[in-house]
């Protein structure tokens, strides 16, 4: 039995709110249960200096929790003075992830921000915020097509992400915190919406995991990415 | 006329959403116009150095902003590595000003940490900290006293906060940004219930202001905190 | 009684000595008493970057205070890594409170840099920062015309600036340590040698105070004021 | 055909010099062709904060590149003032690699810390550092068992790391720069001497790849680091 | 010729104004020319960790410049985040010389940290604060012997120092910086009232020097430390 | 007697293995005894801001110890965040050293930047860092030469260090750690080919040095160097 009574298969209720911020060119309040990721979408007219004079684009991701967005509070990181290892870690997961899925000569010479931040936490924020990352982008590169900055699109496929874990000896999708605190082995996906595989990370969090567990965890993904996908889809709809 | 068409004396719509975060120990969205600030409150079983083995308790505050609450993308402090001397300023403010209705003795050695973090920004996100603050703060005093884990209020009394200027020559009350980034004089007020002052800012942005300014000011945010006291009061009922 | 035995209207024993550091284009160590804060104004050939290619200068400050000039031994900000949220405080302060008396077109695209370093500390440093760095500043511009880099005078007033306090009950004017620390009000004031206001800002350290106990401090910090706008016109005579 | 000329399931040169250094109670110079990593293992009487007297011990790793490791220098972490967000992901991969063989309770309150500091670099140093410092971690266990400071055997089994990529349409093992830096798809894996998974981490550079591709990759890795644990076993006979 | 028209032997004008600062247990305003050093001596209840339960003391230095002490202004190191490895340097020197000819254990289980600021700089700032920050130790030292804190004299000796250097190819004593900035070599010597040798640097700053330069350099410096010794007596005399 | 058995005149066995990194312009492996240096020399096609357009180059330098190559684990430097005051004054030593013997103008407007990174220490680090960072500054300047990036030599002459140190009472050379951590006084001479003298550092660790001793020390390291000199003449015949 899980925590939420959920189906070993079944996704948290997921929605996606778009447009949640009324400053940003594109943004998104992604909601996975009590897990909520506010992301906004932000064009400036840079790039990292590898690119400049090179007509490619390029699109970046920030990630950040709110001190009290976890059940104990966490300390500021700006008060801290730097960004602890595992944000530096998601905030470069979930930027190849969506530039997984641009092209950026068709983005032209300027980047794209993907702020991500947790305003509730309860497990899987790196994936809400994948999922919901890939809304703001697409919102934000419809405002550049809008004003014809831009002409085709760079936005070449969908792009989502979940989490799976061995959970008291059975495979689940879409963790919880109370879940994820306990789980034998905890995983997180990432595909596009082609189905072509992005980024697989699974980490035996006790004992080793096997490749036939391993097996089940990539099958539970695939069909809950499926199902995201088709949210995301009504989301622009 | 005020680009919001609002009258002198008008306060934008303002709301207050108790209980905004599952996780705290008391929480509020507070929503000024389009400025929302999210204010939670949490308990921390440790004081100050100066304070231990006093027996008195502590209140402190935190401010942030999402990178994109503004117009345009600001840097995230974390990444930054360290909080702007605006930031500083801020939740120092904040934290002065809860601590003037709190009585820390009743507290009890323990800390509450109030973290005011803007999601979305159009002007007067100090004062609305300060308001929404205060409505987390006594939410988790509650929660405290409902554990009795401390037997009588430590809350003396409300504290509000309103801003106010001299726009287009005249004194207005609770500036928007489109006010405040042309205000000739920008000013921060902070009451209590009982209609004792806190806390007066006032800057001259360009000329100098005369005393007879100030006042009417004054005049207008003593009006303006009452009404904030009032729905504050609504807020808890 | 005042600890120091003065009367509640009396300023401490003020002396202005101009050109205290051999190096700066100006200088000023300014002494309320036993408080020493030496000001000095640097030319700096370029503008912060909102100003280039504008035409117009601009003032800033920075504050800093010694480790033992104060009771007992500070840490010292350098070792520490950062400033602290006080410091920023104080020279976003004297620097807005310079700026209000410049016109910065006259000054031309160059940068002066007010330090104000408390040698030795009492109370009052930031006030005595303010109305010492108006005249290290003063010195500087003067020299900048003496060389005919520009040509008419880019200062338009004398700004001077004050504490008062709410001490033992009655309203004070020029708080020195011994009243600071255990002042129930605290206020800082900064006006314009026409009597402009350009800051208010006061703070209630214990209960809250009330319109007319504001309205004593800021009486006592005009006569204050126009005393020191006649010691610095003497000191530039 | 491989720059190196390699077969596909080929592994590098690999060698491993136990008691490298002579101060460390633990050490080996991993080599894997022209990728060179200096693994030591340190004893240190203290545990982080969580553990404090609960008889628990801890294995933590650190890593890092000397600044002309690489083809073209990088700058220094220790003179940037932080570590890079690669750094930090690849420390905490080795970390919990290592963690995964280690009975904390055998190991007694006290933690050894790995540091694995690549001298010269041609690709897979992640994986080199978990290898090299697994044989490094033996070492000084077996220091502390000749002491007698530990009674049985903490370790519960070997643990290493591959790497291997689509390189050129194909699935290769052990990718050195020259592929690294041009593979379409670039995987990590990490296993157990019985043959369980430890950890995966798998990223599409260029198109995303397909379940059959990561297979592939997945049996590669598989008869890879089987070799690396007779190697393992060789060194420590 | 020396710019400054002395004597190849001769110290600029030399004046120590002992109890320069009120608020500190020891203080010296110690001047060598246009180069002003204030040095203060404070008293702490603890010690380096090292030392703790050990019963012996420390002395410990740290250093400053004002920002615009220098010719041109410098950039303040508290805003800068760091100390500089100069100044760094001085520090550690400066807290070298002083416990040179302190008995720890006479001064108990407590530390006297010596500040020196530099006010105004003309060269020879690190000896100057040596020199003075002995006086100001001495100072803070006669307080805690009055107080009866400690029973005997913990100084053994007395320490100052002086800069020599080849400038225009002949040696001489105390150089200030027009002498500084263009000297071949550059050297400090730090010596007892007895005449030992505390510590030697001498620098290369454009051709090698020989050994028969350096002797000369060594003898300059001898006759210039007796003199400074002796003002050191006339001054707590 | 010395620990080490050597007589007071004998360096330890020294060794320099040229090329050790692939990857560098210039490095090499210098040896004294149980204290191992790696030297790399890199081309940076930059100079510092001064001499920009200046047609000069510059040489610098970076020193760092591996966290274990000392007898107790040293804390990482890139971790703390900062490097050490001691790191600092070494990394300006090495620089100033090696700048000593290079001409700038032949160099041309590039700058070579030499690391040392200590492998394993037993006292006399910065040193080896010296007479080995020579060594691979001659390889990068060959390197350059051979592409005919410059034309002439910019090297002027060798430079070594060596330590020296009154030990148990007697004047000894090439300090090692045993005899370094327990030395009365601690010398480092940097002098050139030609015998020049280019750096002297003395220290008194315990009681204050005679005139008569400095000239036994300044006596061993003139031999020393002289014999390292022969060495490095070896190495790159």
């Amino acid at each position: 039995m899980r925590p939420s009574n959920r189906e070993k298969a079944q996704l948290r209720d997921v929605s996606f709110e778009m447009g949640a911020i009324k400053n940003a060119e594109g943004s998104c309040m992604a909601k996975f249960g009590d897990t909520h990721v506010l992301c906004t979408a932000s064009v400036e007219d840079r790039v990292p200096p590898f690119l400049r004079n090179s007509g490619q684009g390029w699109v970046t991701a920030e990630y950040g929790m709110l001190p009290r967005s976890t059940n104990s509070r966490m300390r500021r990181e700006a008060r801290e003075g730097k960004q602890s290892g595992r944000t530096q870690e998601i905030q470069r997961l979930v930027g190849r992830s969506l530039r997984a899925v641009v092209d950026m000569g068709q983005l032209g010479e300027r980047q794209i921000v993907v702020d991500c931040d947790v305003i509730q936490a309860d497990g899987g924020t790196r994936t809400a915020a994948i999922t919901g990352g890939w809304l703001a982008l697409y919102e934000c590169v419809e405002f550049l097509r809008s004003t014809e900055l831009i002409k085709s699109n760079p936005i070449t496929d969908h792009v989502a992400a979940i989490s799976c874990g061995i959970y008291a000896g059975a495979a689940v999708l879409d963790l919880d915190y109370a879940e994820d605190s306990s789980a034998e082995t905890d995983a997180n996906f990432v595909m596009t919406g082609a189905g072509g595989l992005v980024e697989i990370q699974a980490t035996a969090e006790q004992d080793p995991f096997s490749e036939s567990q391993f097996s089940e965890l990539l099958g539970l993904a695939k069909d809950g990415i499926a199902q995201l996908v088709q949210m995301q889809k009504a989301a622009i709809a």
